[in-house]
């Protein structure tokens, strides 16, 4: 099965702290990598997770706030000391443009390849960017400054070969991709061997949710219907549920109706505030209402 | 003795490893925190090193590439997260209020304190900033853009009094700044006791110099005789000696020939080069020329 993990780089608030890096992940779809936003020190702790900066080819901000965004300076001037030829993507909100490009004049002159930055508009769901293995859409968020969080949806993937019936029937390797997208196998003596008969059915394809920093906003569950994991913003506990609405935060309990209301098949709570010393009890409160919860936490790798 | 001492919060260079930060250090002269150098991520060595951010008042940069500046930013926006109302200075050369104060307008509106933002010549010897306890020169250095170094010299301090002999005539406390400026004591009898009867000679002032990231430059130990500490770059091996010439930086020879012809007291190098997975050869060939040498390392603790 093609590899579709996250690996959490990063889960902290906005205030660093001996426990936490600032907010940031990976996810590796197809052995592509692309990241969700990029806290200060993300580059260090991406090589921390031996990922590949050759495997970078975008990096997705949902707002513009340091704490989401201050690594990605870093991560360009490295890209370019290491001599990377190929297109960086950046996306985040309108403005972005703004905030990276003069930087990256000042501090990387001579950059050796280019850095294509595009500017969202936060405020619909739709489809910015695909390829042939994935889509990426946009997920309207409220916060205390334009923010969107992004879904990954894998597009549909072909079904397995049988390779013990190609050989019992000695198929030419040259057959096996149109078997795959489902054309019949006619034999030399004109037999048809349906494709059903020569695989197995596809793999469902597998989709990633990521929600943050958002004031708890139900109405974002009509994008999220059955998405495999979810991350989903949980910076205050339910006690502190005032003090999510006044910042444009959310509570463990609200992050957890989200996914139950979402029909998510996992969560995994993150971007805990620096008041917290210990988690542990924001995740009773969230898997009360959604038991298949974890922690974010640094270096976590959650497989799809 | 009041404090003196120098914390290494990285001593990498420009690539990001998994065994090193970037460049940053902290020198504490009597309880106030002045930083030279900022790479990113500095914040949270800063804090895994329990040092106070109400007590930093000053951030030197020595040159405007990304692995000595790039964690200001982040630095500043934490410092008005905390709430600060002091004023924040930082000195670098010409060009960061260009490189920097765009990035506060975006990222930090409503910055709770004031930023002050110090261009500097960087091809003079010259004090740029004094307080009642240390004196602040520019080191010129020769790199690939304009860089200077930062020599701290502790002001003469005060002598020491001696308690026993306070109480033996029985000296009012409010003489005693009298006494250790120098003045004699006249008991109510009329006696006159020397102030050097009275006190020990003060301790004599301290010094610290940094001076990275440079081409060798042995006109700068004019500057340097007698420092207490010099930090000096060694981001290269000896063999390594016309890459060092090529990308304007030294070798550990060349670090240790500095601190031998300035008389320095020690020696630390740093600024390692991401291809030495060990650099414990550089510190061989730096003790060979100047034995009291050190390697620097992340949370290693200097004192003076």
């Amino acid at each position: 099965m093609e590899k579709f993990e996250v690996t959490i780089l990063g889960c902290g608030c906005a205030l660093p702290t001996i426990r936490h890096f600032g907010a940031s992940q990976v996810v590796n779809i197809h052995e592509k990598l692309f990241m969700v936003d990029c806290a200060e020190a993300t580059q260090l702790q991406f090589r921390r997770n031996r990922l590949k900066f050759n495997h970078l080819g975008h990096i997705f901000i949902t707002h513009l706030h340091g704490d989401h965004f201050f690594g990605v300076i870093g991560i360009i001037s490295t890209l370019s000391l290491l001599g990377r030829t190929s297109d960086l993507h950046v996306w985040g909100p309108t403005g972005i443009e703004e905030a990276l490009r003069p930087q990256i004049d000042i501090f990387c002159p001579g950059l050796s390849y280019s850095v294509e930055i595009h500017p969202l508009d936060t405020k619909t769901h739709q489809m910015v960017f695909e390829d042939r293995s994935v889509e990426v859409y946009t997920i309207p968020l409220r916060h205390r400054v334009p923010c969107c969080g992004y879904l990954f949806k894998e597009k549909p993937l072909l079904p397995h070969i049988l390779r013990d019936m190609i050989n019992a029937y000695d198929i030419p390797v040259s057959q096996i991709n149109n078997i795959k997208l489902g054309m019949d196998y006619t034999c030399p003596d004109g037999t048809v061997i349906p494709f059903t008969r020569l695989t197995t059915p596809a793999d469902p394809p597998r989709s990633f949710a990521y929600c943050s920093d958002t004031v708890y906003k139900p109405d974002i569950t009509q994008y999220l219907q059955g998405v495999d994991l979810l991350y989903h913003e949980a910076t205050f506990s339910d006690e502190e549920e005032q003090a999510a609405v006044r910042f444009y935060h959310s509570t463990a309990s609200q992050a957890a109706t989200i996914a139950r209301d979402s029909h998510a098949r996992q969560l995994c709570i993150g971007h805990f505030s620096s008041r917290y010393e210990d988690e542990n009890f924001l995740l009773q409160q969230a898997q009360a209402i959604f038991p298949n919860t974890v922690l974010a936490r640094e270096n976590l790798v959650i497989r799809l």
